[in-house]
């Protein structure tokens, strides 16, 4: 079976981070090579970056579209890492065209924007993956499948949160590449905090329960001088029915990592996730604490999850590997529309998740302005 | 130094729990000794549960004031441990008398109670604790200094909460008799979850930052039918000095027991606590985690801790020693009062503290009532 | 049912820990009241100890004794915490006279002394307890029960160990009187770390598992210059069953406490207790960790075990509760020997265990001077 | 710079797990690619074998190396995964033509192969690295330059285990093929448990503590009926030092999956490290338990282990990457012998300590055979 052949929008520009990491996701299952990018505004700068990665790179994203479009290039998929403000105009353009995508996270700038690629993929039918890494994990997937399958019953209550403490000083006035355009209005949005982790904190919500959130007040902070949006966010938030759930997300609590995770109550049981120990689910049926721990071959694996793991019991599976999940569901998404042999993709969040968490980080923002009115998402 | 002689008020019902507890709080230390009480409403009975203490039983608190006032009986202290509806009286009472209290928590079944009882105190001095037994832990202690001292620098937000799962069924129909009484609003008051646990973790949320609440906005659950009462109670709150706080409890979190904790960000520093793990301070001053265990002996335990401690590092204090520690401020606060040789007493929570606590549940069940709205505590 | 007179030997000397350890212990449960004592070797401050304690003192065991004989005194059982050296005498001379003793370990300084105890126990069935306090805690009573029943299969392997760094300098060289007694060979016998808590992961090994260790290959260290006796203490044993058991102590691993354990290996599950993370006990059968925490009122705490346990669960009963158990055992003991009501009492240490403890380091010591030779116990 | 060239001999057969493994170790940086393989011992096979993997396959690792030789192909390094019987042909063929080579561990299947590698790699002075994946964990590779750099003081005692449960019973009877060729003598050497997971405990405590094994004394177990090798495996080893080293593994602990870790006690603080949980390295120095985690950016990450981050705090990097760790020093020795810019290399295990490994197992097994008898390594 071919490989597919991935091309990358962004993520070549000095310091960066993310477009690293797709790379060594997209490689990691030899499935799927990168072959091709438009990595840096800059025209040059983006040819060159090419180079710098090993691939063919082209001096914008359009040119890269032509090139697919021309039969110069050809591209199974397309990976967007730009910053959040940059992702809209490629993701619109490659879905436009038909080539599916897989976006970093959040998904737009603003609502309409998320709205308009909904519209595009449901119209186009073109498969499209949100990369909210977390959910590649695979304890955080088992998580899901025993919500969905009733194992927990009905969900009450959810607890997500995200903790970290690197913006709790002026991180952005020292010229830190990462803090100055996340605190900056102009290229990160409507919300710090609450678009970069805030978004994690409701994906884990919602998309672990299965539950969107219908309704919010929020209250945001901004504790740090001379910042304009939000480095603290915090919604309680009224679920689809009826239950209740408390969204944090803060990035001053110093000596906090990636401190994200979920806690989910329902009539029949409770489960407990932490990102930072990702491997260990927790899960709560009655008086005895269940750990259940990542790893290929275990029997208690659902089987939706099984496909996507790598290495037997008491080794963990990460980052790049819940990272290269998601890829592989995109990967499997289009090989089973042409035709061919793939397992079933697990239900990770596509263009619909990503449009709620926009409506969702924008209707926190309108309460929070509004002193927590109960604000509809 | 004679050993102080302490009166019980009720904790003598079949079934009960928490008269037992203070019994073997009040001798863990063998300066006090329980040698009175009126230990149930009905008089006969009270007469017989003291005899079964092996305490002198009194047919009622007045019976037993009386008898202190006529000189036939003398207590340096009383303990009152009846349903909460039934603290005020004998808190008023023995405080009118002078003589000190160590009283259950949640002070009062409402705010004017709670408020009278604060005047009493003030215009007679006479010493008093409230027994919110985690504030007893040296850790949380710890934890309480570590904030005064500056360490943390200012704090910014203060997260808290209390997660159980005793009541995510109708056990009040069970007949049993806990769930029955903290779910009947005559006996329990405004709130049944925010009163119970709420006041814990609004107590690990002021009393260890220093902070007051000043408004808060609520939502309030009540998750199992037939319940009039909350369940599940959702705070975000405004501290004194512009910061947020978010309190949570809930009691239908299946599995889960006794998990109080709190977490305080602050300018300079992070800690976090967990009553379940409560040997175990986290502090976060940087990259490092740095986790300080109970001990007596251990250098970092702060002076106005060490009084405290029982047991060298590697072993245990829980909750009978917490509780004792509470017993010990007061009983250390009368001994000083009379002249005698004591360590001085930490600063435990007392009268004011338990009409913050009450201000606080009122002020989260009103903002409940009208869908959030800000509410002065 | 009248409380339990109790008698204290020892525990009174300037900075002596354990009497007051055992003085809390006796009084926790309320059924048991310590009233006499012999507390030090000199006479006099004997006397003077026992006024200072509250309790009646005199100038030595004998005196006690004499008194207990003559009718002047009436005791129900003795608790012995003087120096190892010094527990064969007063424990031999209280058992001849039929009196009950509660002693601290190890059990005696040779093997002698403790084979003439447990022929003088046999022969005059006096209840006697070995103060080994981490087999109090309801979390190893579990353990020990969960062998017991046959939860795990037929043991193949037990690993205990007891990590300490508090020796890891000449501390005794500064005067620190616990350090010097213990590394005094005249006072502690024939192994210093071995004796100290070698034993308590001997009896961990051997108690829990229910499995003789009948022959032992062991290396005993003395890291610490001048040092005469050991202060690390590894031996490899073979049970009665032939498994094996791995069993080794150190006073010399900087930052440690008092990190006992114990891990067992069946033919069908697993099991690893941690003393200090006592409440938890982890049991595998299969794939999932299966974590069992402390609580009253829990099903799966076993009938033998429910009776010893106070708090309900989420909060912890640890280093004084363990000991009081221990006490609670010697009590029912000593009450159903008299045809008074009282839980049957679990199977604690006795005469026999501190015997086989005895010779474990008699063994041990007597293997590691002969390179390792395999030696019996 | 070009990528480096890599050639995997074996690891192509049905159900096999570790060609995959270092198939995404060799991708995962960019920097090299797998191009060529011998992936099975059946000519026909393993050319077939070849092209499932996406490589060019050649019938035998001979065929392959006689192809480098003639220039037909070219290879800047081998990487062999046989079973331990079938490493020492291709290592030793490769190594005299000069080619470098990352060989699976236990190196050999005799001492005499492996001093015949390491003498070959003496003379040739050929880059070889031997696949103890977990040393190539960032966290072990801190913590052997915390005692590298003397912060531990001198080392005293190492403690290394490694608990696994899978051949629990008798596994191989059902065909398995990973518990079939391990347990047979033929394939896997003198040792099944020894030389499979306990060279991995035996690595642990000479490689981090920098210090080898002189003497051993050893208890070896067959616990499984009609097993020839041990299934359990007890050492107490003497240091270079003086010290003592406890190694110890197992492959009857139900329940635990690869629970290898090391404690090391030195004159001036303490380490601990657990595989399953290894981005979390625990230092004692005092009285404060000091937790170090993974992760890129942090400034106490030692200045040779920071090239091997690729992902910052609170992400963890673990099998995948710990392995592509190990080609990496692979990769930069070779770049660097070539006079290429690349970091140094960390000193990761190579013949040197393979051979020390084969010596140790070899030395165990002999001294079990004669009940423990001390013998040299």
């Amino acid at each position: 079976m071919a490989k597919l052949r991935v091309g990358l929008i962004g993520g070549g520009g000095p310091g960066n981070f993310f477009g690293g990491v797709h790379k060594r996701a997209i490689s990691l299952d030899a499935s799927r090579e990168l072959v091709a990018g438009a990595l840096r505004s800059d025209p040059r700068a983006a040819v060159k970056a090419g180079a710098d990665y090993g691939i063919k790179g082209y001096p914008s994203y359009l040119a890269l579209l032509e090139a697919c479009q021309s039969g110069k290039e050809s591209l199974d998929y397309v990976t967007i890492v730009t910053p959040n403000f940059a992702h809209y105009g490629p993701a619109k353009a490659f879905l436009e065209a038909g080539i599916p995508v897989l976006c970093e996270k959040p998904m737009t700038m603003t609502v309409e924007e998320a709205q308009d690629l909904a519209r595009i993929v449901k119209r186009k039918k073109v498969p499209f993956v949100l990369a909210h890494t977390y959910t590649g994990h695979p304890m955080l997937m088992m998580a899901k499948e025993l919500v969905r399958r009733g194992d927990l019953g009905e969900v009450r209550k959810v607890e997500a949160w995200y903790n970290q403490g690197w913006l709790a000083t002026a991180l952005e006035k020292t010229g830190q590449q990462q803090a100055s355009w996340r605190t900056d209005p102009k290229k990160t949005g409507l919300a710090n905090c609450g678009g970069d982790i805030g978004t994690h904190a409701f994906m884990a919500a919602t998309w672990v329960s299965g539950l969107a959130v219908k309704k919010v007040s929020a209250r945001l902070n901004t504790f740090v001088k001379g910042r304009v949006l939000d480095d603290d966010f915090n919604v309680i938030g009224e679920l689809a029915n009826g239950g209740t759930a408390l969204i944090t997300a803060t990035q001053i609590a110093i000596g906090y990592r990636n401190d994200n995770g979920v806690r989910i109550f329902g009539t029949k049981g409770s489960l407990e996730w932490h990102q930072e120990r990702a491997e260990d689910l927790l899960v709560r049926r009655g008086e005895v604490d269940e750990h259940y721990f990542i790893g290929a071959g275990l029997s208690y694996i659902p089987d939706t999850v099984k496909p996507y793991l790598r290495v037997p019991a008491g080794h963990h599976e990460d980052f790049f590997e819940a990272l290269a999940n998601l890829h592989q569901s995109l990967e499997w998404a289009i090989r089973r529309k042409r035709g061919e042999k793939a397992p079933a993709p697990f239900a990770h969040p596509g263009v619909e998740e990503g449009l709620a968490g926009m409506r969702f980080v924008a209707a926190a923002v309108a309460s929070s302005k509004r002193k927590g009115l109960w604000t509809k998402v």
